[in-house]
């Protein structure tokens, strides 16, 4: 069947086109028709499609919010525009699986949205004011298109979570909060740390209950996951994606206590502080330059920018004490797994992270490190380590659509 | 020399007079004469004081501010009412040193307390609002009764951590906070981790630069640090007490978008915020019984309370967290050294710490970790395990009454 999933942010919509199916699975098989991004959604939008063996299809359209921005993509096929062979079989849309990236307590499997069940998204938008509401209007757009005839289904980033102890998702808070306003740790990036465990499965044969590592999501945003017995164990982000790692722009872990020191000294107020917590902090706050890794990197080798150098350190020490933290609680873990934009394409940032922790049985092979890039997938590690490393590029959006095609017939979901 | 050690809260005066001088020192000779505690001044005042081979005195006295506590205490010895040989030549203070919470980035060493350093701990009040003010009422009390002939030394909890790298002390927030505002990791408990890491050489015979452990301090206040090569690399406790493990009232880390969360949610105000942080959460919070461990023990044995054995898991797996993380930054270290009130005596918290750390070479030694309790010093490792274990008790008063015989003799005052 063909999958339509859809990623929707404030005002951009993410798909892809996946053909999937039960067997498809099986056999590893399913494959990504077509894929696009439509940013800028409420004003004049930009539009951009791939497809195997096609030009990549650029265009500008005013697209008024994201149902016409939907519409809009599903009639480059039906019209012929992206001029493929398959592009109409694409516009055949058989099930559409949504990413939603807050399930709260309750919504903890991949499950069909009924009514119900965007009403318990709804309940989690106090959760994630930024993002359920963006998900909820990918769920609105897609049923106002393709209506109830087409099973919707929706896989939430907390999800993957869900198995984590008290242990690991209470804060040391008036337990009080977490009784009246479920104030505890829910961790994102759920699918991604899931994906990349059950590539990990396949690449070294293990069974789920055999699978304990430590997964590192490094991309825009990055988390780290502890998992133990092929569940999460613990995990960076908290109830927000703000803890944890250092982000592009995201400050994760910090003195809570600046918070009121910077309402008073500046006259900052509480919205102020978090919106500076999520945009203006990280790597783009240290550096005073930019979000983004390579151009860091580059500005460090190229220009010895001292505060690029740094924001590049102070990123891989984080990452270095979760990787102990979580090798502690664990008891030691079988492998370390990088993943994402970062994790996947950045040899230096494995290699800097990675350096120095023969204590703890992790040591890089320097060959396979560096020609380990480019969405390549593989094992890097050093000869001997008590760790074994890898390299697994994320696929979240083909777990949406396995997850999306075993809602609908039914079967077993938990991988 | 008889030297007065000041530890002065905003309602509180606790001291010790210690005999000490740099030939004692030498000895590892040096004595507490005399200590006490005044409680509640500003209205009916409390006051507890203890002599070698005298009974302990209690007495109720209105006392209105921290000079006339200081002068009460003073006068106990010089009119006999502590009785005990040596009372009139404890009253006899030749060197005065004052426990000064919060330095900054200047006050880096034991310093002779001059203007221009009262100055300076002035402007770091904003950092410790709640610790600098009451430091300062008793340098000027000390000085209103002893005069500058007496020499007064301040000694800051923040000094020892004054040799953390940018990588540890600095946040992932906009670097303009820290030019402007100085934001940044402090670390507090300083005296503490650098008396026990002292001893831990006295026990080892090892040398300064050989000096590679993790202290561990568990009190109410709890903190932790990694010191390699002598010098503290990282600490938990960041630009506040807050930041880091679950301690008896306080929070630890946490989500700091929480508390934009609540201040939506509940409607709290930025300081009711941070008053919670610090006095409604840690362990009190989550059991919702009590901040004191043994309690909590005692209600999670004897009744099976489920959320006091919480508060403990949690309080343990944090400091779990925290060690892997710095044997991870440390690439290693010698040894886990445990003090503090509840690190030196609850071997059972000990021991749920350690449990399952056999990965990173730690295990105790059940027999040598039951026996080691009330204030005695010891190993406590299992046998063959890479990182020892040792129990040492801290004492705070007596480095800073030898950082004052140093100031005063103008010695070396590393250690």
């Amino acid at each position: 069947m063909n999958v339509l999933v859809l990623n929707c942010g404030s005002s951009s919509l993410k798909f892809q086109v996946i053909e999937s199916d039960l067997d498809l699975i099986e056999r590893d098989a399913d494959r990504t028709l077509a894929s696009g991004v439509i940013e800028r959604i409420g004003s004049e939008a930009l539009i951009t499609v791939r497809a195997p063996g096609a030009p990549v299809l650029k265009r500008a359209e005013p697209l008024r919010d994201h149902r016409a921005a939907l519409e809009y993509a599903i009639g480059l096929f039906r019209s012929g525009d992206v001029r493929i062979e398959e592009a109409s079989s694409i516009a055949d849309v058989h099930a559409i699986g949504h990413r939603i990236v807050h399930g709260g307590e309750k919504l903890t499997k991949s499950i069909i949205i009924d009514s119900s069940v965007v009403e318990q998204i709804e309940d989690c938008i106090e959760l994630a004011p930024l993002h359920n509401p963006a998900n909820l209007k990918g769920i609105a757009a897609a049923k106002a298109i393709f209506g109830d005839s087409v099973p919707h289904v929706a896989v939430f980033d907390t999800a993957f979570h869900a198995t984590m102890p008290a242990t690991s998702f209470l804060y040391a808070l008036p337990y009080q909060l977490y009784v009246r306003h479920r104030v505890r740790r829910y961790g994102f990036h759920g699918t991604s740390h899931r994906y990349v465990a059950y590539r990990y499965r396949q690449l070294t044969g293990k069974s789920r209950e055999e699978t304990n590592i430590v997964t590192v999501h490094l991309g825009n945003g990055c988390s780290i996951c502890a998992i133990r017995g092929g569940e999460s164990l613990d995990t960076s982000m908290g109830m927000t994606p703000v803890e944890g790692l250092v982000m592009g722009t995201r400050s994760g872990d910090l003195d809570a206590s600046i918070l009121p020191f910077l309402h008073h000294k500046e006259g900052m107020q509480v919205d102020e502080l978090d919106g500076m917590l999520n945009k203006r902090s990280g790597l783009l706050g240290i550096s005073g330059l930019t979000n983004d890794m390579r151009d860091l990197l580059e500005e460090e080798r190229a220009n010895q920018d001292r505060r690029a150098g740094l924001a590049v350190d102070i990123f891989c020490q984080r990452v270095r004490k979760y990787i102990g933290a979580y090798l502690a609680i664990m008891n030691g873990a079988d492998a370390l797994v990088f993943t994402g934009g970062i994790g996947e394409n950045s040899d230096e940032i494995r290699r800097r992270i990675c350096a120095d922790m023969g204590f703890l049985g992790i040591s890089l092979d320097e060959k396979l490190n560096s020609a380990t890039v480019g969405r390549l997938e593989g094992e890097v590690s050093g000869s001997g380590c008590r760790v074994r490393i890898f390299v697994i590029p994320t696929n979240e959006e083909l777990l949406i659509a396995r997850d999306t095609v075993r809602c609908v017939r039914d079967a077993p979901r938990r991988w």
